[in-house]
Parts: structure tokens; sequence; C-alpha cells
């Protein structure tokens, strides 16, 4: 199979690198990659993780099998465009992606009507770009699957190849649960992360509060470390499922100042409902460790 | 100098490993320990990390020269009230603690007349107990202080003395501005922890979402993992401020909500509006990693 990345960054490398160290069936026999910038291919070209470096998009994707958009959500709607323009002589060929969204992005293809499956390896990491890109990110993390209205069996069999050859665990659903799955457990814990640090460091004793700022306030903020572009588009490509989360959340947040507030006299009282909430959130994960 | 540690879970199980693994001066001569279950004090002295492990409280406080509070805030609060009424042969002891909440505790120590110091190492872990204790635990963290009204320059000496043999650093600031802080960087992200997981695991593709999670979920979640007694206290006598925190964050998730929505049909400006609030918090962390 011949593989066709768009965008090198943290995702794109990491699957070059993936079927690179550890490909099982060599079912991909080349991956040539292009982005804009040209420089994630450059490294790559260098230390040998791709075949070639194209020096345009439409040089990338001639006569590939299987094209990975491996971009943000804004960027992959503008690439579906421009590959639906492009005169592929024979066979049309695949086209996955690997964004965070996945309504948005199958509705689009689906209009275009390409041969599209969706995708959306589980796995990232606050850092972006070639530089962090590892072979065991996806390792026996779920990969969601999302088949377009177009897609044909060789382009399921060339997708599931391509999560096979990362290591990942293929999930398949509809763009719908996807994206309002992600919404709970990915794209709210990053609103909320930002917010935080715009809650907190926007106050006048931020000073003093950062000298004291510990673990936990690192594990709650380490999404809002993330690549602006990428938070952007998933959040733009998802804003109503995100919307929704977000009122559950504010309705959580009045519930937690109601139980502050109603004892002020008797911090036993309140040490009591608020250990009910806390109780609860810990009972979700399960016997404690 | 003679040490009694109260309450030996992960943070006084620490300070005795932290004190026992590395004493540079040899000014603490000896540890005894006693918590209401005795089973860390009973761990310790088979581990050889306390001298003695007491068999009820007055036997732990006597004849000490520091003794440490190690439990929940709202336990430090009974405690203070029971060492108040001992009956001290000589000089008084200089008593500390390390709770996360200094205000309502220094408060009352001084309406007892104590001859108090208020502490709190900002280090910790999801986990709780003795056998998670970890002598690097302080190793270069802030260790805030907060002298109460009858403190003695002895007193500030011998817990001067405490936060060094542990390794960590003493920061001195009014327990107003302590409690302000870490209501920002340290109980605010509890209650966004918990208040996340009940938001997300209360509605009806949990099992879908549950299954998609990753490290994003992990780390905003980390917190709501953490001991509920512990956690309960830290809320209930820090009420005023973490609520002041929570409603700084309901006016941020309320920004969110307007620009996620008031461009439905134009993704490309929702991008740019949700972009410009990453960026800012993004910003607040420094140059990208």
């Amino acid at each position: 199979m011949r593989l066709a990345i768009i965008g090198l960054g943290l995702i794109g490398g990491s699957i070059a690198r993936a079927i690179r160290s550890d490909n099982p069936a060599a079912t991909i026999e080349s991956i040539v990659a292009w982005s804009p910038t040209g420089l994630g291919p450059a490294a790559a070209m260098s230390e040998g993780v791709i075949d070639r470096a194209a020096a345009t998009l439409a040089e990338a994707v001639d006569r590939a099998e299987l094209i990975v958009l491996a971009t943000d959500p804004l960027a992959c709607l503008e690439l579906l465009d421009m590959i639906a323009a492009t005169d592929f002589a024979g066979e049309p060929p695949t086209i996955t992606d690997v964004a965070s969204t996945k309504g948005v992005i199958v509705n689009r293809a689906d209009r275009l009507r390409l041969s599209f499956v969706g995708g959306h390896p589980m796995a990232g990491l606050e850092t972006s770009g070639y530089g962090h890109s590892r072979s065991d990110l996806f390792a026996g993390k779920p990969w969601v699957i999302c088949p377009g209205a177009q897609a044909r069996p060789i382009d399921l069999e060339r997708v599931a190849q391509l999560v096979a050859a990362c290591g990942a665990e293929a999930h398949r659903i509809s763009a719908r649960e996807h994206d309002r799955a992600v919404a709970a457990v990915s794209h709210l814990p990053l609103a909320l992360a930002a917010a935080l640090v715009q809650a907190v460091s926007s106050a006048d004793d931020w000073p003093i509060a950062r000298a004291l700022a510990a673990g936990g306030w690192s594990s709650a903020t380490r999404l809002a470390r993330g690549d602006v572009a990428m938070g952007a588009g998933i959040a733009a490509t998802n804003a109503p499922e995100l919307a929704r989360r977000i009122r559950a959340m504010l309705s959580q947040l009045d519930d937690w100042l109601a139980d502050l507030e109603a004892t002020p006299d008797d911090p036993d009282a309140t040490a009591e409902r608020i250990a009910a909430r806390l109780r609860a959130a810990r009972e979700t994960f399960g016997p404690a460790a």
C-alpha cells in the first residue's frame, strides 16, 4: 500500500514512525509526506522515517492508495476540498484523517463524494510538531473509525491496516456518538484548563498564587499548554456538543456554590455536603488505589 | 529537638521519612507518632522511620518540643482544642500543622493562646496513607509558614528546622494571602476535577465516552482521585475564597459559551475567538516547549 501523509507533526510523524518501527505485515510499502512548511517531511526524510518528501500536495497524493490528513480539523476541511478537485488517474484513493472531531469532516467528505473513512486516534501529548513524534504514541490506544457514506470495503480495509500498523485498536462508532463522547472527555477538559488559567491568572494575587502552584495545578492545566490552532479548530467544529457539556459543568459548579455557602457558620455541615460530591466523583473511578 | 507527629499518613509519614533519610544538622533527635488507627505509626516503627508509636495522643505530645498536626483541616481544629486542654509541664511546646487551609486554623490556635506556627507544604499526591509516603515529597517545594499571634522566636526557629530537614523552602505569608492563593491553584482545580467527573459520568453516553478517555481526561481528573475527607475539610475551611474563585470560573465559562455560539454557521470565526482564549492561557506559561 502506498501511503501519503498530509501534515507531519506530532500525529502524522508518530504514524510514520510507528509504521517504520513495527510493520508486521509489511502492507505499507512506501510513505510520502507533505506539509505546508516542509519542515516535518525534511526531518523525517533525513531520519529515514519516510521515503519521500513531496514538494506539493498534488505530488504527495499522486498515485497514493491511502491519504492520511494529519492536520487540525479546519485544515482538514480545506484539504478535502482540494483533494476533491484533484484529477486522480484510475481508482480514487482512500482518504482518512486523524482530527479530533468527526461530524463536520465526514459530512464534508460525503458532500464531496469522496471515498472517506474518518479516524481519530485517542492519543496525544501537550506538545506538538514532528520533533515530539514517537513510534509508540498509539500503542494499545483506541482509534475511532467513522466511515463516510461513500466508503468502499477496500477503504475500510486500508484504514484497518493503518490502525493495526500503529498498534492501536479500532472502535467503529458513528460520528455523532464520537463527537458527543470526545466533547465530554477531551474538549470540555481542554476548555476547563484554559478557563482555569485565565480565571486565576487575571486576579491581582496571581504572583503569590503562581509561587504556590504545585502538582495539582500542573495536571489541571496541562491541556492548556497544547497547540492553539488545533484546540481552536476542535472547539469550532464541535461547538454545539462542547457548549452542551459546558452547560452541564456550569450546573455542577452552581451546586458546588450552593453547598459551599449554605451553612457559613457550620464547617462540619459544609464538609459533609462536599464530601458527598467528592465521594460520588471518586466512585466513578472504582476502588481507591 | 523532640518531635511528635499526630497523624502519620502521606504527609506525616513523608515528614518522618525525610527527617530520617537526610537530617543534615541532626537537630531532630527523636520522632514519636500517634494516629487514631495506629496503623501508620506501627508500620513506621517496624521500618525504623520513627522512634516510638505512642498509645495515646497525650503520650505522644508529652515532653515534645515540636508537635506537627498532620491531619485534614477539620481534625486539626479538634486537635488544637485537645492540646489546649493538655497540662504541659514546663515550657509549652511549639505546635505546627500541614493542612491546606490556614486562616481558620491559625485563628483557632490564636483564640486558644497556643504557641502556633501554621504550615503548608505545597506538595502532595492523589494517593493517601503512610504506605504512599516518600522521603523526597517536599524536596525543593515551597512550604508556607503563617505564624500565629502567640508564636515565639523559638517556635519560628523549630518550624524552620523542620522545613529545612524536609528539604523544602519556607515562604512566609499571611494566612489570608495563603488561603486566597491556594483557593486559586489548588482548591478550585480540585472542585473542577470533581465537578467534571460528575458532569460527564451522569450523562447517558458515559460508557462510550469512558471508552474513549485518554491522557487528557486522566490529567484533568487526577485531583478527583484524592482523599475525600481531606478535600472536604479543605473546601469547608476555605469556603468563601473557593466560592469566589468558582464565580470567576463561571464567568470564564459563560464567555466560552458566548464565543462558541456567536456564529454557528462560521466555524472559522468561532475558531478565531477560541484561539484568542487559548493563546491568552498559553502565554501565561511562557514560551512553548
